[in-house]
């Protein structure tokens, strides 16, 4: 698959809506993107089964509080000298690269990278939406190592870590990417070929492409882009129930850039004034409550979009007086078991809640 | 020269005094050291002289704050490990280690990985006593770096940060240092031999022996310890003016483990309670004031030791009622040059007050 400028915009107003709020704002990735384009033609995306068992896959994004990234510009170097050493260390070529998340500009940062290092990005990737810490990837959800991991930034710095347990691996790398000012790139969980079929999500890359498209199709024929989204998440197969779960505006907003995260609440109310939510967030949405009640949690994906254009507004961008709808999704099925719950479930994000499926609170507006 | 028991001794006695309250309290490297003494004999230190101008020298000491190192025991393992490390990336072999401060525990903690490795310790240090940060080592003041460094901990971890700028390197390391609990192992300012030669601080392990062998041989004779020591002090070359500058109790103690430091302030009051004495530290002691006027500063070493015993008494045992003597000592002229004192001098530590040799003041108490 070939990723032209259509399916680089299309890609990113999917992944936008991935990120559940986080993940970074894909704007600015588009653009590089785009750049990128003119100078080098499409971008490959290809398939696991192209893959050899036993070639080196290597996941990357950026690590950091989205609010910190939105002033801080990258050096456009950092992905390429951390897969570059990568490639020293392990003494052997990198042979495709992934996103850690689909979410957000994560989504399309391997992108630039792979172009560059002539490698192809497989189609799949290691969240099936964005979470804010490292060990929340499906790979150390399966008891793969996060390590060697290197983690660059616009500085020019580059560390390596090394260790066998991924929660040591996500503090001392969130405590580099606050030394270094908030935002810094991190290549990790080096995978083999067979490790990457068998333990990423498939098909990530596409899906995003296609939530994307169908939005972008219905503004051009003056459709209800919302509804053609839910019919293309429903569609990936990844994404088996999507609906409305608020419509209103933004009354009420807390957040802090605080030990690395962008961490805080926003309140949204209904038009009519009788209805509210509350919304958590850590990079990413967490949890809805609607009049009090749970309406939907991690690890399901929670999204704020403008109400008109359906563009999806992640957390770092969230203002007072937004119109907006809340929109809910089902998360894969993969991190959906018992075992991806006690890392991704609201537990882990220190809720007092065992995980209810967004389908089953059915806590849908109607259309 | 050979280390003996006694030797160790002597050094760590000494050793805790040069490090102007910080380096770490020497008590645990003693018994370990003790205990290395037993498996494998004396500990080898030799000059700088017998050294190839392209041999590989290694600095290493503890980073964090001394207030968990004495809760937070090490593995035993961090310095070798570090080190290997260090060697399978430079592609040879160390060929010796120095201390990277001489003050403290830091003076005798690379005595067990050099006798591991089975190389020697060279007889000079990084600092001509201890500070706080990295930077204020003698080889950032020459221009050298501080990279690549390995910083290991208690839990197997091992980092290494690559970085032009030898600020940025003591941001990363200090963020590690506090991400994997509040102390690790670092390995930085990988020298040639020439460099080592130039630029460390030379005798210092002797003069620390020296020192330390005077005050037990005083004590041994029921002499004076102290005035054993000023002499011992003024003999080395190093250290040419030392003397009392408080005698009293401490009647008030602050401090906090801050951003990977232990800081705060002692004060001391007199037998007839005339006069007092204020003392800021940040893991060493930087700064004393008596009945308001300043008396000594960084990079001059002010250490609190015993009144009755001349036990140096490191910042984080310091405790309300202790019966002290506050001693002073020049520091070696290399760190009272100029471009020396932009990065040890009180400005460096956010002192609005220029450098005055403590001889200067010359605010010793009568013997």
């Amino acid at each position: 698959m070939l990723l032209d400028r259509q399916a680089i915009g299309d890609l990113a107003l999917g992944a936008a809506f991935l990120g559940s709020g986080g993940g970074g704002d894909p704007y600015y990735a588009t653009l590089l993107a785009e750049a990128e384009l003119e100078r080098r033609g499409p971008f490959e995306v290809i398939g696991l089964d192209a893959l050899a068992d036993d070639a080196l896959v290597v996941p990357c994004g950026w690590i950091g509080a989205p609010t910190v990234s939105v002033e801080k510009l990258p050096n456009g170097r950092e992905a390429i000298d951390g897969l570059r050493r990568l490639e020293e260390i392990m003494g052997r070529r990198i042979d495709a690269v992934i996103p850690i998340e689909i979410g957000g500009s994560n989504g399309l940062a391997p992108l630039f990278a792979a172009a560059r290092l002539g490698i192809p990005v497989l189609d799949c990737d290691g969240m099936g939406r964005a979470f804010p810490e490292s060990q929340m990837a499906i790979f150390n959800i399966r008891g793969l190592s996060a390590c060697p991991s290197i983690l660059t930034d616009a500085s020019g710095s580059l560390s390596l870590i090394e260790t066998d347990d991924n929660l040591a691996h996500e503090r001392l790398a969130r405590a580099l990417s606050v030394a270094v000012g908030g935002i810094a790139h991190l290549v990790e969980y080096p995978l083999t070929g067979r490790e990457a079929k068998d333990h990423a999500i498939h098909g990530t890359i596409t899906a995003a492409r296609d939530v994307g498209a169908a939005i972008r199709t219905a503004r051009g024929r003056s459709e209800d882009p919302f509804a053609a989204m839910f019919a293309a998440l429903e569609a990936t197969g990844l994404y088996p129930h999507a609906g409305v779960l608020f419509d209103g505006k933004i009354t009420d907003i807390e957040r802090e850039t605080k030990d690395g995260f962008s961490v805080g609440r926003v309140v949204f109310e209904s038009f009519d004034g009788a209805s509210r939510m509350e919304l958590d967030f850590q990079n990413e949405n967490l949890m809805a409550r609607r009049d009090g009640a749970v309406v939907a949690m991690v690890p399901d994906i929670l999204t704020v979009m403008d109400r008109e254009t359906a563009d999806s507004i992640t957390t770092e961008r969230l203002k007072y007086g937004q119109r907006a709808k809340v929109v809910g999704a089902a998360a894969p099925a993969i991190l959906r078991e018992e075992r991806a719950l006690e890392f991704v479930g609201p537990r882990a994000f220190g809720y007092a809640q065992d995980y209810i499926p967004i389908e089953e609170i059915g806590a849908w507006l109607k259309p």
